[in-house]
């Protein structure tokens, strides 16, 4: 008897164990892939416009705002939007519509109760103590790339390729600063000239085209003239008969665009524009502001990319007044941010240079000039300085952002890399001694908002085990007041695989690289399983962090459950490791980089649940070079790959990226031959499928279309599939149809 | 011991055998596919260049030319390439180069000893019994669609888009017929314009843009205006940056071109145009010459072509003198032959028309005028006649060509299908009694010329069990007076699979459809094969006949010796067969088609050695569209197709030929509907790979690109592949290329 109860009770637990693996679900790609029915439920949540208004902060939601006093946690109901709607509709100097959510709003006055909102023909200043309209600021049909000046008496916007600037809420007041374009009749519609919007596609950290000075008294601008560069001709298959749609691109070695600053002042409504030469081969970045309004600075660069100037113009001028500070580097020197003036001193601002090998922060102080001469940089370059200049932070580590000041204590918030690479974490750096303490825990990846008196942080951070978590932090002590959000795990309930970070040496034998595994589900380490690397590797990019779950990505997820391990490393070339771990891949892209790579398959190789005869791998754009690269140079290592929207040749890249790292092919034929995929185009032996958005504008369908043209022509045999309208990444519903794709691709053959 | 050596002699029997079978090679696609390298051995040979001058047979080789009297079929040595140049050498009148070979030569006068071949700058004229040069024609630097007047003084010619005439062997003399492009600086290159050449798409018969008079004095040539077509953005990715290359594309329901027919007079030097009114939306076809050079005649059709009218013009003022014949159909009037006038008697010409259902021969007699009325056809449409006309061929059959007259007995020569539609077979057909008779043999399908007084036939044939003969017949006795050629089975010693012909009942119940089948090599009826329909299907070709092993495809056999059961069917709507078997198709193409294709997956799964669950389907162009609407209309019987080519959507094909067959959008909604692929996008379940060239100019890029876009959209997964730079169809290597790609995604999906 007693044999048979210990049966049944075994039989018991043996069915409750069963039920529960039962009770996890399997994921689909709907699940994890941007785009699927289900992905924004299976995606980590977040409290959205959570802000600071001066030193309050501000939690909307969809029907009403509070605020939450950081001091004591305390919330108080600021307004509602019923509230702003009663206002809008008894508004008289405008019909205004009524809004729908208050998700989308701002506080651009630290001491004023105003709030911010934008309808289809006015930025809304809105009082919500008076419960009345302040202000408007009328708004051009179709107004984007929208700037509000500081003060919010005007905005500047783009309509098409035209600048306007709105003085009022006069719509008769509104400004064209783009004259070519004064006759809609005779505008022109080829993008030759573009004004008001980010210049040099959008690389040395251009994320715009106005530039409002410190009191909203003058606009400065880019003007590109891109008359000279040459059409790619995109073909737009959507219409009865497909049509071209030129897209100016300049590749590498090329004629670039022009691009010229202006400067419109609001008082005189007169433009100068600045008064820096010929700008052929030049690239114009970083524009700022000084303090009082009548200085502009601004980083030239040269076409090489290796000799940066700081630049001082007169404001109402536009003349040229002196080159402040210049770096020199025998690779590429890339100045990635504007000037911050210190808040207590306009004598001095903030520079961030890689010069010692890291980003970090220099304080140049302008009362105190010295004379310049040519210094050596740790970083292997050189630089020359006109003032005195104090480096605020070293180590090797980076400064990310400036994220603010404490004005009364004199210090400067940052986050930075110091505690892991893999982590961002907040700093307080005092300007005075270069002191600095930690600021939030220790852990993770943050994001962060500081209150305009510096004495708060709204810290919004996740941890390899903590999915998100959002805490408002006293500065002053580093204590958190009040968790403001946490979220859950939207995996719960699921079946997640095992995911593992660790540490290999990299092909120099010396640097660290960061791996994530992720072990197939229901794991069983006697069996051999197929594995796949997804790989990006190139510059400005990062694939694992210490976020939640290392930052693992949805399909590798799904990849595991369906039976493959799959590795991801960042190789030598990303980012966040300082300039020497990222520009030994120098007029070489590729090679160092797959070296790294070739130290994971070893990696693979050594784990002994991994079936090396199956090894595939898979990345997209400069994963994608990376991957058709590793088939086509291992050849005898990879079973199957999908490389999705590749650089195949980079002559085919345009200028600014492509010449940063490869110079022009002009200066670098041996380099350029090297890394041109379609002399290799015989080696493939394995599979391997190209899968392009149809009018990439990045990397545009000339480098893949040439490559098949090139295995064809050498007798080997890849796949391809191209999504239609779509560009150099899928998005919308065609993301979960391209993932479903690509995990046919290695299902067919690779498992 | 006896039994031992039985043993041994058995042993050594099947040695033998095996010794044998290994001893045939396996093809692979190099032997079979056109650009592969061992194509042109593995391709049934010919004599180049046999040819009459007048009656006199001429054979050609590289080096010496024969005469064979057709008599006797004695051989004489005519000259040899060595005399010829000698002879070029010696003139003085310009300076002409040697020749180096004798395969591209002609003999345009019957009774003068004159033989013309081609230099760059000249049409030379050589008298080869004199030994020197008789005279020359100058040509233009880049002269094509060259056509030389009879009589041989002049020559018509285009470059670029402008036509030429020149007179004389002067350059200076030569005359532009396109003044739009008088100066060379200001001519467009944008296709607006063209002269001289094919137009409307090569339909209606249509093969060429100049047409002499019969003894050269004019020349009737076609001006096309194309200046308000759509251009299709096709891109050539071959260039530094991706280059657009605009193309002329009419797309059905759309603007279609105009064309006009000029007439220039050598005399007066003076161009007039036919006085045809307004070119909108007709089609101008089938020039003719009166045998006095004072009247052309052509077939002029309204765009819905339905309407077909012969109309007369007078030659030297372009005056529309009248509409001698006219043809109406209810579906579509299909002219594809200009006249034929009676060497004997200049008032009667040969008109061919399907008006009773069957291309024939009709005898119009310009002499007998008649009051024109409305007839009734047996076609189902109707016609008016201005003249007596007599029938001259009647039957279930069709005439495909007119190949001569024998004047003395007043009889025309033809081929026809009157034996079978597999068939072409050669007919004189005497025209005053309509009494015809068989010339060569009964069997296969030939290829004739006659000499000039239609006493002799040189027959050019294939059957079933003959590769090639090119035979010398004497038209009276029908008797061969000389084997000129036999070519040798180019497959000997390969394993060449058994190929098989038959017929099963069409769809409607009633007609006889012929099929192949081609069994796999070491063909084991025991066992159970995968099967691959391979279909055209489309108006204007058949893709079996009774030539050499009923013409079956190189990548049949190769399939075939790969393991799979290859079938063939010509559905209705195919050629040869008469116009109700082809008009059944109307307003609805795919579709009675798709059930005839239906009828062959009976018969193969009536087949036991057929496995059913393995079926696949693969076609080109009008058989891509086939393939892919097989695919999408009955998912669950196919298991994967390769669709090349293909049309999706009968919208973006062209006017002339989409609507003939469609009508318009606008006219035939639900008829574009039901043909239209992108509607049943979301049916696809088995494996279909689409296969296009980059720049495809017939089935443009558009068709496949918006079916992807279709499939994605409907979350269906087909595969897809592009030649870059290729046209509608492969062509050289990338052939070959294309066939292993074909070949792989059946061994992939359905093996």
């Amino acid at each position: 008897m007693r044999k048979k109860i210990n049966l049944s009770l075994a039989l018991m637990l043996l069915s409750a164990v069963i039920t529960m693996a039962q009770e996890l679900k399997s994921f689909t790609l709907d699940d994890l892939i941007p785009g699927g029915s289900n992905y924004y439920n299976c995606s980590i949540k977040n409290l959205y416009g959570v802000q600071w208004w001066g030193d309050r902060c501000i939690v909307p939601d969809a029907e009403e705002v509070k605020t939450v006093n950081p001091r004591n946690g305390k919330e108080t109901l600021l307004f509602t939007l019923y509230d702003i709607n009663e206002g809008l509709l008894s508004y008289t100097g405008a019909k205004l519509p009524r809004i729908y959510s208050l998700y989308d709003i701002s506080f651009p006055e630290p001491d004023r109760p105003i709030v911010r909102f934008r309808s289809q023909d006015y930025m809304i200043y809105y009082n919500f103590e008076y419960r009345q309209v302040d202000h408007l600021v009328a708004l051009g049909k179709g107004a984007a790339n929208l700037d509000m000046a500081p003060g919010g008496r005007s905005a500047a916007y783009t309509v098409g390729d035209q600048l306007f600037v709105s003085p009022s809420a006069k719509a008769s007041d509104i400004i064209s600063l783009s004259p070519e374009f004064a006759d809609p009749a005779t505008a022109p519609a080829d993008h030759d000239l573009v004004y008001g919007q980010a210049v040099h596609r959008n690389e040395f950290g251009i994320m715009k085209g106005t530039f409002w000075s410190p009191r909203g008294a003058r606009l400065a601008f880019y003007r590109m003239d891109q008359s000279m560069v040459t059409d790619y001709p995109q073909v737009d298959v959507d219409t009865r008969i497909a049509t071209l749609v030129p897209d100016k691109y300049p590749m590498a070695g090329m004629t670039s665009h022009k691009v010229t600053v202006g400067v419109y002042d609001l008082a005189s409504g007169k433009t100068v524009y600045l008064d820096a030469g010929d700008p052929t081969d030049r690239y114009f970045t970083n524009i700022s502001w000084s303090p009082d309004e009548q200085k502009v600075y601004m980083i030239e660069l040269n076409r090489d990319q290796n000799y940066a100037q700081l630049v001082r113009y007169d404001a109402a001028t536009g003349k040229r007044e002196a080159v402040i500070y210049e770096e020199m580097h025998p690779k590429y020197v890339e100045p990635q941010f504007p000037l911050t003036f210190l808040p207590w001193d306009d004598t001095k601002f903030i520079y961030q240079s890689q010069r010692d090998g890291y980003n970090h922060l220099y304080l140049f102080d302008t009362s105190s000039p010295v004379a310049p001469k040519v210094e050596q940089s740790a970083n292997g370059g050189t630089y020359k300085e006109s003032f005195r200049v104090t480096q605020l932070t070293e180590g090797d580590w980076l400064v990310q952002s400036i994220v603010g000041f404490n004005e009364k204590k004199k210090e400067v918030y940052i986050t930075s890399t110091e505690i892991s690479p893999m982590q961002t974490n907040t700093y307080a750096v005092n300007v005075k001694t270069a002191r600095r303490r930690p600021v939030g825990n220790s852990e993770g990846v943050h994001s962060v908002q500081l209150s305009s008196d510096g004495n708060y942080l709204i810290d919004n951070y996740s941890t390899p085990d903590v999915p998100r978590r959002i805490d408002l932090i006293a500065t002053a002590g580093n204590k958190v007041t009040k968790c403001l959000f946490t979220a859950d795990d939207p995996w719960k309930g699921f079946r997640v695989p095992d995911i593992e970070t660790g540490t290999i040496k990299a092909a120099d034998g010396e640097t660290d690289l960061y791996y994530r595994i992720i072990k197939p589900v229901d794991f069983d380490p006697a069996k051999k399983y197929p594995a796949i690397i997804y790989v990006y590797g190139g510059p400005h990019a990062q694939m694992l962090q210490n976020n939640f779950r290392y930052a693992a990505r949805g399909w590798d997820i799904y990849m595991a459950q369906q039976g493959y391990v799959m590795l991801t490393i960042d190789n030598r070339g990303s980012s966040n490791r300082g300039l020497a771990f990222e520009n030994c891949t120098f007029r070489q892209l590729g090679t160092e980089e797959m070296k790294d790579q070739m130290k994971g398959v070893e990696l693979l190789k050594s784990l002994p649940y991994v079936d090396a005869s199956r090894l595939g791998v898979h990345g997209w754009s400069f994963g994608g070079f990376m991957t058709t690269n590793l088939m086509l140079t291992h050849p005898d290592v990879f079973k199957a790959a999908v490389a999705g929207g590749p650089v195949i040749d980079w002559k085919y890249y345009e200028v600014m990226y492509g010449e940063r790292y490869m110079d022009t092919p002009e200066a670098n034929p041996e380099g350029y031959k090297n890394a041109d995929l379609k002399q290799r185009a015989g080696r493939l032996k394995g599979r391997l499928e190209i899968i392009i958005g149809g009018n990439d504008p990045t990397c545009v369908p000339q480098h893949s279309l040439s490559f098949l043209r090139a295995c064809i022509d050498a007798g080997t045999h890849p796949d391809f599939f191209v999504y239609p309208g779509q560009g150099h990444n899928m998005v919308g519903r065609d993301r979960v149809h391209l993932h479903e794709h690509i995990t046919r691709y290695f299902e067919d053959h690779l498992k």
